[in-house]
């Protein structure tokens, strides 16, 4: 038997701040494209179409971590009738070096601070650094973490649009709560950052016209569970980036397969996005190949391979999350908590 | 959050007994065999060849128990240098109805009861009925599982032969302690079962003849991390059965690939079989094809295809492990953890 560590939301939630998250996803995409990271095959299943559905992602970072396991995410569609999160996540952490269970960990709040900072992460290295509005497709869980984390890597926003595709009143609510959210759950965490503080001070304005809306924005980052495109290619303006965060699973869309076509375009992993993420369509129906896929994100960190190329292209990172992300934080929340002595411990 | 159950080694040990497992493994195949439940595909992973490696098996069981999960298991060769078991599990079950994690559980035992009890269903469906003389091959952790469900299930039982390919005094040792490990680790837990105490009451034999050893079986089960066969077609005589459980990987193989040319063969997943089992050399190397398999174990226990039909046949189980079995049995120990307050309660 070995002792485990137990960290559950609440304490995740104590240890973990933003701008240290972004960090630590930027590594985990250095340890991929440096071969200091195995990604192994995603596992998908659907319980019913539309309503439930789980994926479970794993890996082994090498390294200095040396730590490997994985995160089962589910996603139940009807859990807020009962009173349930809907999307639950659990992430298991071992040993690299003897297979040892290190630590399980709640994965919720750790999935939208890794979530929000990976798609933060697409916006900083491909973004144009004078962009000013923003567009967050989706009013739902995940927006929360996109806009703290995209707020925090850019220094020039002044506008926060927010468009839900099912109902306008869920962005509105959205809006009309997020800088006490911004407040309780991010710049807590980042005490006296008052940079974060005055970027976090800007506009957030609901919105129900999306066409409108796109053709404003400089960034447009979408979260939503959509199998069919809410942004047409005619809307988007010149010098556009575009985060896609929603298509994780086969089928799943979120933007005009057509705005690929002359798009620059970054993934997380490029296996994984052609087959279940935003990538997968475009090339599915030919508009584009697997060949062109610039790079994968982690090359632009390391500066084997170059961004955005001009101000007037548009740009898309397809993030399809890797399990890298999610251990990596781990291993991070772990080391904090072992430091202030919070978790439980139990035997295993 | 929500309250979990922690189950460790300790606590599963008190709470498993061989009779009731070998039930909940004939259950998890019916389940199969019915369409009641999905097995996810199989990760596999090698961190060193022939030093370490791991795996991940899930599904989801439908039906009464409606709980999806995995379990992870690694293998690392050199932890008992460092004191650590070498093969070390972990078993996640959620809620098949709102994705709430139920229970976490150490595996080893219950990988131990498991895969003993589905090596020993397929001795119970296609042994012959007087068979005396069961070969065990392997003398690692795997074999007291092996022999400890292989003789619950027989009635005729005269010896077992123990036969290792590594070193010859492990299975002297073997046969030396095994009668005293039965009586502690199985029959403590069948009380008063004076049918079961007498069937373990038989010879067990360390062997280094493994031809003479083949010859004289009518059961062989085997149970190593071999990478070539270790028993020849010419040693087996009619009317043997053989459980193969060691094959979990590609490559693996316990047996000549050429015994598989006139036998009946029966699976626990026809998929897992032909690409990570035993039955995967044969049906690469063109001996049978994957139609050659009579069927999976299950259509056995369901009546729903015959099992042995001659005397005279050669029968094989190739039994690579389906997550069924684990979230069943795991589903079957939280039950008994709940009756009787056993386990550790912690917020996730």
């Amino acid at each position: 038997m070995s002792k485990i560590i137990i960290l559950n939301e609440e304490t995740i939630k104590k240890l973990l701040d933003i701008k240290s998250v972004i960090k630590v996803v930027e590594q985990a995409y250095i340890l991929k494209n440096s071969n200091q990271a195995d990604l192994f095959p995603i596992i998908t299943h659907i319980f019913e179409p539309g309503k439930a559905d789980m994926d479970i992602k794993s890996g082994h970072l090498k390294g200095d971590a040396n730590i490997f396991g994985l995160k089962l995410v589910s996603w139940f569609g009807e859990n807020s009738k009962k009173g349930f999160p809907e999307v639950i996540g659990t992430i298991m952490v071992f040993d690299g070096k003897t297979g040892i269970p290190l630590g399980i960990l709640s994965g919720e709040h750790m999935t939208g601070m890794r979530t929000g900072s990976a798609g933060a992460i697409g916006v900083k290295y491909l973004a144009r650094k004078d962009s000013e509005n923003f567009l967050m497709v989706g009013a739902g869980h995940q927006a929360f973490f996109q806009i703290a984390a995209t707020l925090t890597v850019l220094n020039q926003i002044k506008k926060v649009m927010v468009y839900d595709p099912i109902d306008y009143k869920l962005a509105v609510d959205f809006c009309h709560k997020i800088k006490a959210k911004l407040n309780e759950e991010i710049l807590s965490k980042c005490k006296d950052d008052e940079i974060l503080a005055k970027k976090y001070d800007i506009d957030f304005v609901a919105t129900d016209d999306i066409e409108k809306s796109t053709g404003e924005a400089d960034i447009i980052t979408t979260a939503t569970p959509s199998y069919k495109p809410l942004i047409k290619k005619g809307w988007v303006k010149k010098g556009t980036h575009l985060t896609c965060i929603g298509a994780d699973m086969e089928g799943k869309q979120e933007i005009d397969e057509n705005i690929f076509s002359k798009a620059r375009i970054f993934v997380d992993d490029l296996e994984q996005a052609i087959h279940v993420g935003e990538t997968e369509i475009p090339v599915k129906k030919g508009i584009i190949k697997k060949e062109d896929v610039a790079g994968e994100i982690g090359e632009i960190i390391m500066g084997t391979k170059p961004g955005r190329l001009s101000d007037d292209e548009i740009t898309i990172f397809d993030s399809t999350g890797i399990a890298h992300q999610d251990l990596l934080t781990a291993a991070h929340v772990l080391k904090l908590a072992q430091e202030k002595g919070l978790g439980t411990i139990v035997e295993l």
